[in-house]
């Protein structure tokens, strides 16, 4: 790998990020200059009041960066004050050390720049148009140049990616590793990998011995999918604990457009949340539901269009132009999916907006549910009118297409009169396209090609740069033209951050979708080519490294998002390895044989088995690995064990030096519980619990506490003294009749 | 209700349990009487080395028994042991005030006896044959006259029914409210009942205007069997925080018949733990499978053959005695059921001691869970048989039975010529008696029928007791006498005892279970009879009162077994819920017309898109249940900030005091955490954790942090000393070109 070999010529000094913390970038290209002015100086004013230092610079064309440095001394404490709020919220089960020095509810630089009010791209802010942190050059470069000399990553490797993705200045020695979503997306898809070697291995044997639409590949490739997902849940679960983000959803601080209806104060923790009702969030969410059928409608219209003109212009178009004509309808679907697609996502968007959640997490999941319902149509929609609708049907549907004959055109540019015969194998051969060739596409198309995009027009951004910097010169006093030039040692530096400040935000969201349409291929087409696994694998080993790629040197550093949790398409693939078995047991059954063989109603007869197969195996499976991998569960109870029993030691601790003031004569307070021996049931419900835990003073001694009750209490009580085994004795003797008679034993009595 | 009077009648002081927390019976009838007197003393000393006070007294015909009181002090101190270990395990969360006087596990007066080595009923214990705590017969009564003045039971009886069935001695003013096996039972079926009025009304509607196999009807039943259920996993959560026993299983106890494979010190909570493999556990569940096919095949066989015998015998049949040959089958089924059912419990219970669980709780889980699938056969099968084979085959399949003929026999004695007809109205007929007449049987069976049959035998083997106790008056020491005759005072008091000594133990599971069934028959059959969901209304309105009548007249009081949770029970609703709605759907299909015209694609058809829209319809009750009572999940959240951050606060307070001995002169410590600029990914993690937080002395001074770094960094932050503001505004002038000519611009600035 070529590309990899330019980290080796870069100066060490160039990957120096001169303690930058984050960058701020500022348009003002479209906008008064009088006005770019105030808001510029309101920008900086804000920053100053939260106590940040600044350095201006300007950017490409008409744009400033403004680098941001949080003092240390201020970032310890926040350090600090968010390890608190970890460990308060049960997130982290070690109390960290050390007092209170300051009240700072910010958690990492992004937060402390939402903290100074600022909401990049919102509202007043909305020619801040980026904001990002500086990558960590060396860091990257050595994890690359690692990657490159293994195989299969380790957990090691995924901590790294965490540590690294996790903001600089979080980490530092023994700070305790701190999830991201990004790591999280890289946990998956090399626990994906290593899962595909299963179905590969496999795959290979198949296609060697078993051939497509194999009922034993079928239902190996089933029980893999429904295996996986089950065990990823839980792996998801382990790392969550163990990078110590589990349930960091709820730490997270409100949206600025979160509007809330009540606030409540807790009566237990006493904190102060602002709620907005459940069911009312709830009934908006089912608006999903009319935005789904529109989307389905809309997408799936396009796309049944441009199959049938495709079919009809392959198999029943015979006129002029048929070698370019049958590229039209593809051209022109691919030219207005994106108009369409844009239209649903503003949509989607404005849905979520009023769905008004609470946090940025929530808001962005459930942006992602809608995307994945559109990216569910788009990606496997063709196929799936392949495999159920073209073939299976092909030949009742298609002379009908053949409308240019019925209305009585000329007979000579539609085939003859020649019986039309569906393509069976079309099915099998978009399978293979999508396992093989339409990876590597998309590898380009989402790698490649942004790469030279970027890299091409920095160059030409500098070259405009330098030729309008070079008209200026003259043009200014000195002391703007001292800012106009770069100064020779930022030279390299700020090439670089303007180079970041406009490269593409990444998101990491549609890498995950994009595994999750992978998993979908294999679900629901696999069994017709018995090698889309191994595809997909070498795909991945690629796939990673080229993502990472992206990550680090195309696109803008992401800001650290904490989460415990791939996100919604979790239920993706849930919904996938469903659709999956049923899809698999469909295809077998109506490929295996001739089609015209098959019967509707054996057809749903094994839908049905397999679908009752489906729930009882992923019941199985899901216990089975959770009674297998239930250290994880373990471990989390015995964190909190450990926190309250510290707690009872330290209070226990407090109390015994200061019992001595707390007005107990002996040195050992004998702590007392009273007792109700006849208890009402209904008013004990009631009574104040606050009663509970004083130290009554009790009358009695503890040698005749059966006295306090009544007096045939104590009489049954202190009835027959002396030993009560010998009063049992006497009685076994006396009422024993099995093994010897009653006279004997009566008369040794007596 | 005639029979509550009796409570009017009972006096006072009868009802006062004298103080007797525990009683076991220790029966001697069948072993020798020296190992009976060896064993008997062994038994008292091991109560009394455990700090416990006895009074022996002698039972019906040969047993003693043996009244047991904890020490009050005792008791006190065992309660607050309890409290901290709740609070430790996270079960309550507010810590019980007072120090550490003594180290108790023990709970309850009945794992005290467990901790005295008394296992009642198990190794060299085999003849202590009860273990019981004695009613509180008054609370009882105050109860029950409570319930027949309502009658919907509200949230406060549920309470009263905890803390009557939690230990006596274990609720006092103040106690935290405790959750128990019995009151989810009853929280369950008072639920349950309340749900059942949407139905029951509709029904009434249904049966006016619908009749039976109505589509919408059906639709509806379904909808709300897994609205129910949905629900119910809520409501038993919400009321697991409530009475504080949220997660109580894993504070169990090991059973002494555990057998552990290590011992695992866990490595943050300091705790010991015998650890026995999950997959081995998990390995060893999977006979559940061979056990259920096992199971299946014996009962299914049983009842196929009584039930083909009963058809032939009715239909087919026609020679002499045929009314009385009639309920021959049905005879023998009910004679040959329990012999069948008591032969695969005890293969069950091999299954289950094989599982190899270590707390009681696990145990009983999943033998119950192997109750429900026999229960569920025998439940099921015969009215799944009726209606999916009897009346839809019947036509095939009858004559099949008409062997009689076939072999040449007797032509008279066979029903002549006529051709076959099957009763189609059968399946009805039977449903109505499920829900009406069956309901009414198993409540004399389960509730009067023992009534009665406990009654009598106490009178009779008091009047033998009397008897025997005549003729050995005059044979027996003075001292032995006096432990014969019972005290004037004692008297109905012993009585008493002696009744609860001989009566049943109560089995909770059996009554949860049966709600279940008759959830399934709800579930599985409504439809076909829309009255259905009335008559089990009205059941159990009779059922809740019945069942604690049951509970505290007939039976010995339950030892209070705390549980978060009404059991596996929980998932068989979910299964019943399931196969209900494919149920439902199939006898719609199959009944609303002529059977003779149901095609098999159609049905399946039906079948397929049924149990999507069940899939689909549990997925939203659960996400709509969960959002709307999110409360209660909330409320988990809040309780665990305030355990730490009372912690948190009691730790700060610690430290404020003693800060000064920490060897830092000025007052106040400053914590400071050091900071890596430059991070290695890969040295970071493995670093070790204890170097954290301990306060580095830097030699920095805040104001020039910067200068930490390297020369280039001081360099970038100090260049263009100044405001930044202005620097910013400068270079907006300088860049801008938008609004303003180059020229103007750069003239006014020079």
């Amino acid at each position: 790998m070529s590309w990899l070999a330019k980290y080796g010529y870069t100066d060490e000094d160039d990957n120096d990020n001169l303690g930058v913390d984050w960058v701020l970038q500022y348009e003002f290209g479209d906008i008064d200059q009088a006005r770019a002015i105030t808001e510029f100086r309101t920008l900086l004013q804000d920053l100053n009041e939260a106590g940040l230092r600044v350095q201006v610079r300007h950017g490409h064309g008409e744009a400033l960066l403004v680098c941001i440095r949080v003092p240390r001394d201020h970032l310890g404490n926040l350090v600090h004050q968010s390890r608190i709020k970890d460990w308060l919220f049960g997130i982290t089960h070690t109390l960290p050390d050390g007092d209170e020095t300051a009240i700072a509810d910010a958690d990492t630089p992004s937060e402390e720049i939402r903290g100074a009010g600022i909401t990049p791209g919102f509202g007043k802010w909305k020619n801040v148009t980026a904001s990002f942190p500086l990558h960590d050059q060396e860091a990257c470069a050595e994890m690359l140049r690692q990657w490159n000399r293994k195989t299969v990553l380790t957990t090691s490797d995924l901590d790294a990616i965490r540590a690294l993705f996790g903001e600089k200045v979080l980490f530092q020695p023994g700070r305790s590793l701190v999830g991201y979503i990004v790591a999280f997306y890289y946990a998956f898809i090399h626990c994906y990998s290593l899962f595909l070697v299963v179905p590969a291995g496999l795959g290979i044997l198949g296609w060697l011995y078993l051939g497509p639409y194999s009922i034993v590949y079928g239902t190996v490739l089933c029980v893999w999918c429904i295996v996986f997902v089950e065990y990823w849940k839980i792996r998801e679960a382990d790392l969550s604990q163990r990078w110590d983000v589990k349930g960091v959803g709820r730490l997270k601080v409100n949206r600025k457009q979160y509007v809330w209806e009540k606030e409540v104060k807790d009566p237990i923790s006493g904190q102060v949340k602002h709620v907005f009702p459940g069911w009312k969030q709830f009934t908006r969410q089912l608006l999903l539901i009319p935005f789904a059928s529109v989307a389905s409608v809309a997408l799936g219209a396009l796309i049944v269009a441009s199959f049938a003109s495709e079919v009809f212009i392959s198999e029943v178009y015979d006129g002029p132009f048929k070698g370019y004509l049958e590229f039209v309808p593809t051209v022109l679907f691919s030219l207005s999916l994106p108009a369409i697609t844009s239209f649903l996502t503003s949509i989607a968007t404005r849905l979520t907006d009023y769905e008004n959640y609470r946090t940025q997490d929530q808001y962005d999941l459930a942006q992602t549910q809608k995307n994945f319902v559109m990216n569910f149509i788009t990606s496997f929609l063709p196929t799936i009118l392949t495999a159920y609708v073209y073939v299976p049907f092909g030949k009742q549907i298609v002379p009908y297409l053949d409308i240019l004959r019925r209305t009585g055109f000329k007979a000579d540019i539609v085939s003859g009169q020649k019986e039309f015969e569906v393509d069976t194998s079309r099915f099998q051969q978009e399978v293979i396209y999508l396992s093989m060739t339409a990876q590597v596409l998309s590898f380009g198309e989402e790698i490649v090609l942004p790469y030279v995009k970027h890299v091409l027009r920095q160059k030409w951004q500098n070259y405009r740069d330098r030729k309008a910097e070079y008209g200026r010169k003259r043009t200014h006093s000195t002391a703007t033209g001292l800012f106009l030039v770069d100064s020779p040692e930022e030279a390299a530096f700020m090439t670089r951050l303007r180079s970041e400040a406009g490269a593409e935000e990444y998101h990491v969201e549609e890498d995950i979708m994009e595994m999750c349409v992978q998993f979908g291929y294999l679900a629901l087409f696999g069994v017709a080519w018995p090698l889309v696994p191994l595809g997909f694998l070498l795909n991945n080993w690629l796939e990673l490294r080229g993502d990472f790629f992206k990550l680090t040197l195309e696109c803008q550093r992401p800001p650290p998002i904490r989460s415990d949790s791939i996100g919604p398409c979790l239920l993706g693939l849930d919904l996938l390895a469903w659709l999956g078995t049923l899809s698999t047991a469909a295809i077998v059954h109506v490929y295996r044989g001739p089609i015209s063989e098959v019967r509707l109603s054996s057809l749903l007869l094994t839908l049905f088995v397999a679908e009752q197969v489906y729930l009882g195996m992923r019941f199985t499976a899901s216990t089975a690995l959770e009674k297998i991998f239930s250290d994880t569960i373990r471990r989390e109870e015995a964190s909190r064990y450990a926190v309250r029993k510290n707690y009872l030691a330290a209070s226990l601790a407090r109390n015994s030096p200061s019992s001595g003031s707390h007005g107990s004569p002996n040195g050992r307070t004998r702590h007392r519980v009273r007792f109700n021996d006849r208890v009402n049931v209904y008013s004990s419900i009631e009574e104040d619990p606050s009663t509970d835990d004083i130290p009554c003073p009790t009358t009695e001694e503890p040698e005749n506490d059966v006295l306090r009750g009544s007096d045939r209490e104590a009489q049954f009580w202190s009835a027959h003294s002396g030993d009560m085994a010998d009063a049992g004795v006497k009685l076994i003797r006396a009422l024993s009749t099995a093994k010897a008679g009653d006279g004997v034993k009566s008369s040794k009595e007596a």
